[in-house]
């Protein structure tokens, strides 16, 4: 059986001619992919037309008359737009057309329209965003990174189960460190949220290694940082920001000299080696986890190789069986769960 | 008049010896300034020993028996330690022997001393800890860094009104452009702490530019970042690691190829600037705002130059009375202020 894969072609900030390269990419590497284009008909086969007919029996395009624009407010757009590209693929999905949907658009809008179409995995709360960041050593997962901005320690709970099962499955993490992300390593040490959330974590059986503060994200000594959705979606875009002005100060200094600028021109292939290291497009998006079904979001400024590499992950979710895996988790910590919701703060 | 300063010589992780280098460079380069050294009065005497005579005249020492670790809890640290060094500094702030403090202890200890002697500034609800980043551009203050973990909104009010204030009078910055860091740029965006913080800026007559993102803290394109001090040390941290991160990746590429290695030797040069340009001991510490005086506190693995530098930070906030600043821009806000006071939320 062939993995189904729904593409919203319309979204994010480059437009279907990537998007469509992209899914063209994922065929070509894997067999067992489908690939429904989702977004203007006309648009997309001009689009496919760029690309040689091999393996285009398995792209198949689905019309949608309507985008979500990257700024739109999520819910009315979602309310206003029955017909957009991202809505119509969770759709097709809430029909067993596809077994997961991948966006590069709006993504407060595919987290809302995955929720609506899917609903929640039984047992969670609330659904998250996980987002990989490069390090020294290996990937890290963050989970939330911006779908929850006001969070309960439950929450916290549940994102330090789902992310740690999907460490499992796709890192090849066999007993994922969990931390909790917090501004000092004592347990007594952070916000009222996060004191809370670690007492969860320490009373249940997961690999909890105790709070880890901002400057452990990149030396690869945790699988999974935990945190709400503020600090997530901060964290991101704050490391986004740093990587890209680190390299333009180091730029700017090269420039400065005729050495350095002779130098530069030697390290090039370095530079190359530590820039593709580092790229997000590397690991293609950020599942969308707790959803009853896989769905991912990619960065809007998402280019082929990563819209490809989201559509591996996607695939290699749905083999997996990503969410079994964290219902086990679940299970496992079900009194845990229980002492947490019937508490008055959780 | 010389400006009094006194420095914490024992606090940090590397030892006296660097911290009076910090101080005899301090006097070196300032004739209007005097540096009361608090410690272990025979260590400090044999770590003067290593420098020439020449000002010493205007560095003194007064004994303290005692030192604050950097992993100790700061309350019960104080009440047992009567004696340390951080708690002997702010004692004779006090009693107007020194008129500013600096620590490269622990932080925590440093501010819980400062408040307890100094008390607050009228109309400040809680001090807090700015901490300064490099961009772009010029450098942006990010308040608060650590202090309060759990704030309100009309904490974060007066982060920006005291950082504003900090801004001005250091970097010079006429009308500091204060920005809220959220995670989307619409003043609708964000937690809810943010988004009724942003009502209260909203109202005033600050030159308030609204939500900042992340990635916004590095262009430079802010003069002023304000947030909770949970998100503050965070981003602190995050950022110290991930500077330390992608150095360290660079260099693993660049070792991995000849060519790569011999165009390093020759960019030396603009590496050095690089580091130079992002160097935390350039801006030499954190000033703690909003106390009846003046403090700041270093990292705890400030080298010389950076506790000469915060030596010097401290002088100029004195000279240039930063405090009078403060409650200058206080009362241009006393509506905003007393209207968030008897709101519920604020």
């Amino acid at each position: 059986m062939p993995v189904r894969i729904a593409l919203d072609a319309m979204g994010g900030d480059q437009g279907p001619d990537v998007l469509v390269a992209g899914a063209v990419q994922a065929v070509n590497a894997r067999n067992d992919l489908e690939v429904t284009l989702i977004g203007d008909e006309e648009r997309l086969r001009t689009a496919l037309r760029a690309h040689s007919a091999a393996n285009q029996d398995r792209l198949r395009i689905v019309h949608a008359s309507q985008v979500v624009d990257m700024d739109e407010s999520p819910f009315e757009a979602l309310r206003r737009k029955k017909d957009s590209s991202v809505a119509v693929a969770f759709r097709l999905q809430k029909q067993g057309e596809v077994e997961a949907s991948v966006s590069a658009g709006n993504s407060g809008a595919t987290m809302a329209a995955a929720i609506g179409a899917l609903g929640r995995l039984k047992k969670i709360s609330r659904p998250g965003i996980a987002g990989i960041f490069p390090t020294l050593k290996g990937p890290v997962v963050m989970m939330d990174v911006g779908a929850n901005v006001d969070c309960r320690p439950l929450h916290l709970f549940q994102f330090g189960i789902m992310a740690a099962a999907f460490s499992q499955v796709i890192f090849a993490s066999q007993r994922p460190r969990i931390g909790l992300l917090s501004i000092g390593e004592e347990g007594g040490k952070g916000n009222v949220l996060v004191k809370k959330s670690h007492e969860l974590f320490s009373k249940s059986n997961l690999n909890y290694i105790g709070n880890v503060e901002g400057r452990d994200t990149f030396q690869g000594d945790v699988d999974v940082i935990v945190c709400d959705g503020f600090v997530g979606n901060v964290c991101l875009k704050l490391s986004e920001g740093l990587a890209e002005a680190v390299l333009s100060m180091l730029r700017e200094e090269i420039l400065k000299d005729f050495k350095a600028k002779l130098g530069y021109v030697l390290a090039k292939d370095a530079f190359g080696r530590f820039r593709k290291r580092v790229d997000y497009a590397e690991y293609g998006g950020a599942p969308l986890l707790g959803l009853n079904g896989t769905g991912i979001v990619c960065h809007g400024r998402s280019n082929a190789t990563a819209i490809k590499n989201a559509i591996n992950v996607a695939a290699e979710l749905v083999s997996a069986n990503i969410n079994e895996h964290i219902q086990r988790l679940l299970d496992d910590v079900d009194s845990v769960l229980a002492a947490a919701a019937s508490g008055e703060d959780a």
